[in-house]
């Protein structure tokens, strides 16, 4: 693991999430830029102190090299730190599990694709939220032409954490994490649309399988002293003709952690919302909506496959991340099996990390040009 | 009543509306433009056969001489209906109610505004859902201030009636309503704008109280063979640099009428969903969301005096437009008492009605010019 | 009118139930015991003040005699003063509509049975929760098998209003309603249990059509210095076999007025709740759930032919309350076309009546003798 | 482990429960009562095979031997296999983490108590629910007085996946689960009452404190061919004044797993709902209710203690369950260091379960006695 020590967020949840299939043991690191508290957390998670390295570049270098060296690598670092140890280790062949967004900016990004193409190690970003098994149903729905033709897709994403300039509040509850994500440098281009944007941004590829044509956008930023978005209006043309629209906020009081998607085709609509997620309700025109459960009737076989337990036993955001976990292990005994990575599996990939890193970008360049229709390609 | 013959959905509703407070009696109207058909109408509606009139001319002019002539006509005919009698009554300075969108364009709009400014006459607009006491209750609080300055509004306003080509199946259910809210020569240039995408824009106004200074609009038609759009997106700029976005279809199966607005400030946050109407969820920041319920615990004084019933026993659409009728009432005793017609009242205005169809004229226009950003001024 | 004066709370919703589809009008009453007091309600009424009479018997003697009598009479006094002015009327053959529950007790109701049963007039109960379409939807499905054979019906009717000791708070809000609804002279055995506990009982006969063979049930008092019961358990066997229980508060903070039913049957599940009444969630056993909505896909006949706009404008309380009005009246021209009223109506008649009282008066002995089961018959 | 092989369904929730805050391992167990198949298993779950025992005698002979010997087992058979294994390790002052309900019957829980009260052995019994945060908060909110004295008490657990006769047919999907779970002699005298009652009646002395003083039960059986019951009314006689109820069933079509529990005091009342569990609504009397959320404004430390991630971020059952899990091994923690296992802790007790088994066994009596009360002590 690269991050994650004291007083990180996504780390810990990395790390549970890796455990809860047993697929995955914690073994090496480097927790902090800083060697000895870095120390301080490979003790705490028992990780032997000969495996806590002073840096990413020496890890990838000495791990590489060990008989019993790691199976995978998880990067849980702000965006700025993304680039740098993932290909440092894809070099190595080392299989990477990366947070999101996939980088800092889109150079970045274009060349961690290469490093990747050119690697014989998998690379999946955690975009986390498809891995919710509803999620997974709704795109099974979808493959199976359900809805037919897709007309109209709204994705919302809103929070309500920095209503305030929380990252100007040194040693208030929330300040290390509001920092960096409302820092360019450790960011990138993007605030809000970095943060969590991109999560509803990918969760509509995931689902729809549609391709973007085009974006409208317009960002703001409404917090004082703040320099990057914090709310963000995008208007969306896919090819083939279906529109969408996303919006997401981190200054909305009320909302926690609000990523809804609502998706309308010809035949039926769907529903779905992160903060109740065992639910999805589909609604065929003409006809009463149904509810469907996880692992409740009529469920589609991708989505019981993600399941583990019956429904009405709510599973979660650390089940759904474990997903990814425990699909990338699947794709890791193959490799072990077949010796190749391969690159389509139902993980995000490093090419959804440069989409999400394109609409940040695009997103950015668009609402600098007075909300401008943008290409995509 | 002009208006509200067979197989006509408003009218019916205005008929209730105007009965549940007892402030009204229907004596007189055009019922239909088939004379006939009219009196038939008439019949089952126990009107005086002798003050079922031919048209509206010879309405206005006959019961303005009368002297137990009407106190108000409800207009409840399709869009391109409502100028020619509005401005027939205003003359002989007959109240005025008013169905939405005000005219079929803004040319009449503009005359009608004046029209309305010189006669003595009170002109309402039945934008019902601001008579929900709910919505008072919103724009209650934000005149208090218990949300600080407003950032972002989102408001949506989703139908799914209009997912198949309704309009061209004449004899289905539906076929009246969906033929003349799709032909431009009785709605005007907007489609789902028009009809429901005012509505929401309005609740904005009603609520918040904010001026649009610019719009952003995406209109597109679905339905093969449509004229008018049935999907609309629109970003909207606000006076004080508050940011909005509207949602409006008629093509997003599941959702039957799903008006929808969520207001976000500095300090708090308000949710209020048309199909759930006796609550408000208010989220003040950093302490947990609350339900206000219609009647409750810390209601404003302007909700209650717009509600009959205890908390928990459910008011609905009915109540809420009749609330309109109830609020005209009172101001035409007002006239009564008075002489003279004042025009600020809450009730929804002939200046709502003017915004209203310069929001469709100008996101029509905007759409056109692939989503500019268009001058509300 | 009987009753429904100044400060009265249910006469007002009983006189807006009754216009809003347009077959009443009211012209005469009694509208308090002291004749200043109903003179000053009949003039805000707008009642003829020669048709505003000192006492039901007055009022049953000389409109009986007129040519213009009235046709029906809504009686909305306290429980004590139901019997009276029920059987005064009936002597004469006058319909009337009654609100529950039926009389103070059993004697009066088994007499108040035959003094129906000996007339030629028309006598309804508001159990106006019987009038939801979605209730009626219910009722339909069941009858057309949807559910099997029933086997659990879960009834609750639980508010909150008499939390503390309103009863003695003379001038308090609510104190008026507080004071005869716990008071044994005016209402009977029963507190709670007659007051909203009647309701839920009768909303399970009315749409499972089961009749009850023995009872067990626990009465409670919490709040110090009342009398009558505040909480209420009852345990229920039907004939056939099912099994049921009520529980009703009037003690329970957070419940405004959440009347909530659950119905299973061998094949199949039905929930319903009178706060959202225009929803019904029906779940076939090894199906997902379906939500039905009032007007929606797949609604009965029988629901349709009570609602009046389409889905997602939501309807309530008081449009509920208008369909026991409207049912009534179809059974009143049924009558004057026949000559005779006949006795099987959708509405709640007099024998739900005296089962409610029934209903009261064993559940009260039940939990004298330690919530002894006794028969219901 | 002590069950848990292949078609178990609890053993793999322990075992991620176990795994997901990362104080255990998984290293010996008797996976089955078949040794060829316990192996399969032991190999499955990666576990050394001289560590798999042929019987749980065996294994609390060798594993108390050892020096890396276990540091708990957990008990994950049905019903008629906890007692043996419990007293087994018990004796060998082997900390005990064993499912509910504790034994088959009461003689043998009365045992047992004594079992853990003469061992030097942490013993805790995993009544799930309890682990949940939004649980704690309920109790701590209770503890604090929020709600004043506790009037009433409505808990339900109902769930419909025997709402046929799924026992009999082997080879269907649930079939193992059911079969056990009907018959006395592996679930003793309770069917529902035992497998999912005693949660809800757990769950209520957990949250208020409150000692049941007496009880009335309603058992049925309506699924032809079963034994014991699967549906359950009980009504509740606490000491102190307070009244409960608890229905459970498992033949309601549409609840998946329905444990919902309501807590009404002289102040305020309470309510959480097992399906959607990151959510409390407390309803403080005269005031609007309030939405608490797990790990957001205004929670008490006790719940934030058992969150791991930040609110919005969806925590399941699995975190629920692995909360008992953590409190144990802080319990063992505590032991190691001082030498004593001490019995008071916050998860659930051998007490608790004595407690369940009264339950059961009296709701029996209860209801074979028509209903009558029944004392607790």
């Amino acid at each position: 693991m690269i991050g994650g020590g004291q007083g990180a967020f996504i780390g810990a949840v990395h790390r549970i999430a890796s455990r809860i299939d047993d697929h995955y043991e914690l073994v090496a690191g480097v927790f902090s830029s800083d060697l000895e508290k870095s120390k301080l957390s490979a003790s705490e998670l028992r990780v032997d102190p000969s495996r806590c390295y002073s840096g990413y570049e020496e890890m990838a270098e000495k791990e590489s090299t060990r008989e019993d060296k790691v199976d995978a690598v998880a990067i849980v670092t702000p965006n700025h730190v993304h680039y740098g140890p993932a290909v440092s280790f894809l070099k190595k062949d080392i299989n990477v599990i990366c947070d999101k967004p996939l980088t800092l900016n889109l150079e970045e990004a274009v060349s961690l694709v290469k490093a990747v193409e050119s690697s014989n190690a998998i690379f999946a970003l955690t975009h986390n939220y498809t891995g919710y098994p509803m999620v997974r149903q709704a795109r099974a729905m979808i493959k199976d032409n359900k809805l037919g033709k897709i007309r109209v897709i709204q994705a919302e994403y809103a929070q309500d954490w920095l209503t305030t300039n929380l990252e100007s509040k040194e040693g208030e509850d929330g300040y290390k994490q509001a920092s960096w994500r409302t820092d360019p440098k450790r960011s990138g281009a993007g605030g809000c649309i970095g943060d969590i944007g991109t999560h509803a941004f990918n969760l509509i590829s995931f689902t729809t399988g549609l391709n973007l044509k085009e974006l409208s956008a317009e960002l703001s930023t409404f917090v004082e002293g703040r320099v990057l978005d914090d709310n963000v209006q995008v208007m969306l043309r896919y090819e083939g003709g279906a529109k969408g629209s996303i919006w997401s906020s981190q200054v909305a009081p009320g909302n926690e952690n609000g990523l809804t998607i609502r998706i309308y085709g010809e035949k039926a609509g769907l529903s779905w919302n992160q903060e109740n997620p065992n639910y999805l309700k589909f609604s065929p025109h003409g006809k009463p909506s149904v509810t469907l459960t996880r692992s409740g009737a009529e469920t589609h076989p991708d989505a019981n496959a993600v399941s583990r337990i019956p429904p009405g036993h709510p599973e979660g955001y650390l089940e759904g991340f474990a997903n990814i976990y425990s699909d990338v292990a699947n794709a890791i005994w193959e490799k072990i099996e077949t010796g190749k990575a391969t690159s389509q599996f139902i993980f995000p990939s490093v090419y959804d990390g440069l989409n999400g890193i394109k609409f940040v970008e695009k997103s950015v360049e668009s609402s600098r040009h007075n909300s401008k229709w943008i290409s995509f390609s």
